[in-house]
């Protein structure tokens, strides 16, 4: 298949790197001459260019730019694509897209590989990126837009030769669930960072910074990630984030209520739940 | 030296093969008869008995008993040693036992080092448990009550003999620190595994329980670890567990309140903010 994508920072390299491997063609598109270049260095594209119009002939092409620019990237290709090709993106929230980008264009399918790594750009690309991980298709059907059955067969097939585990669901239960397991625990993870460094005393939060081990380095991992993409959860699932932090915050307020009250037994019935059910998590 | 143990539980044993490996005799004392074997087998001690009587002639004896029992464990100890010995402990919190403690023992010393492993009891004993980790000696000082200095530079010898980084603090200033970056992230976790599992919709139950991956994997670790040490935290450190979740309660509140009104230069501010802030503390 001829492969098209356009954004080649991490996670449109990875995606070149692995296609390529599989036997495809890529043709990559960036805004900056340089990051073509890097690109064709990193052998991660065969055609590099700063053109969209260079993806025409494209089986399908993958969307990797920021959030933000999904949608308008969808109707830009609009204007330089033959309508039997198909359109896909990799964000990390659906269903303030999804819509949208099908209207533009009705080959469009929405899609979010869910891999990662801390580094970012296409130097921090490399193969496998997406082995044993989910790649969530998110079908949207309503009275005017039903995203097209061999669209989603096409996208099904490329995931296979990922590595990754599918899923499909609405794009409005796929963020409903992330907003769970990824966007909360971002939120959870920065306000504990955030508070232990307003506590006032000055030398609690010495002793604070100089005895947190293990426990504090991994409640505090996501919150001390990359704030952009934080910020985009935020913005871009805002309903289901809040719907999140709403239950999280009684979850928080029955726990005061409960240590307040020194009932031992529902401390202790909580902790031991939440041990019971973590593994069904891994 | 001669060193007791009474407690062969994961931390007692440790210390006994430290302390062996260090040159030292370590006496150690368990409740049951098979413990003693065990430790034996272990060689975590030298000699192992059921009556605390064994440990009269120790220089020092370190109570490594559960938290509940440590006051209780030092009173029934001051029948039977001779006046110079030093007893020290190994609790996770201060403030609740190194008074009473102090006012049974006058040669008492309150101790917490920081390490631990998710394996408990003797069969989980190793050697270097300590090395690199931290060692918070809680001396007081009141009107009536004043820890013995000479007892003091025992346990820093000893704990240093272990490889441990030595810090000093009042009891208070130890419980409020580790209620930041230990127990606090307990109750913030156990909290997020337990909002996650209220979700009444099955269809997003299920799919968060398939995509999470290592941000939830991370900020829920602590949540699913051993109830009875959450619940010790709880119980014992209570005013100080109550203090850093009000504040969290607080931090979480703003939070929705940001997300809420799209006050997105501030959620933005205060992801940079912990991102930039969280290798002090690690």
């Amino acid at each position: 298949m001829k492969i098209g994508i356009v954004g080649l920072g991490l996670i449109g390299g990875c995606l070149g790197l692995d296609f390529k491997a599989a036997g495809h063609t890529v043709y990559g598109v960036a805004r900056r001459e340089h990051t073509c270049e890097k690109a064709l260095t990193a052998e991660a594209v065969d055609v590099a260019s700063t053109r969209l119009a260079t993806l025409n002939g494209c089986d399908v092409v993958f969307v990797c730019t920021p959030i933000a620019t999904i949608v308008p990237m969808v109707s830009e290709l609009a204007g330089v694509l033959s309508p039997e090709v198909i359109v896909t993106d990799v964000g990390s929230v659906k269903a303030a897209l999804v819509e949208a980008a099908t209207a533009q264009w009705p080959m469009f399918v929405g899609g979010h590989p869910m891999s990662g790594k801390s580094e970012a750009g296409i130097e921090a690309a490399e193969t496998g990126l997406f082995q044993g991980n989910s790649y969530v298709i998110t079908p949207v059907e309503t009275a005017t837009l039903k995203t097209d059955k061999g669209a989603i067969t096409t996208l099904e097939t490329l995931a296979k030769q990922l590595g990754s585990r599918l899923y499909h669901c609405s794009p409005e239960v796929h963020d409903r669930a992330v907003a769970w397991i990824s966007h909360l625990p971002v939120m959870v993870s920065t306000s504990l960072i955030q508070s232990v460094i307003n506590e006032p005393d000055n030398s609690v939060q010495q002793l604070a910074q100089a005895l947190a081990s293990s426990g504090f380095r991994d409640t505090s991992r996501v919150g001390g990630g990359n704030p952009e993409l934080g910020l985009m959860m935020a913005q871009y699932n805002r309903k289901e984030v809040l719907r999140s932090l709403k239950r999280y915050q009684q979850e928080i307020a029955l726990t005061i209520e409960q240590i307040e009250a020194e009932d031992w037994p529902a401390v202790r019935q909580k902790l031991e739940a939440t041990k019971a059910v973590r593994s069904k998590f891994l």
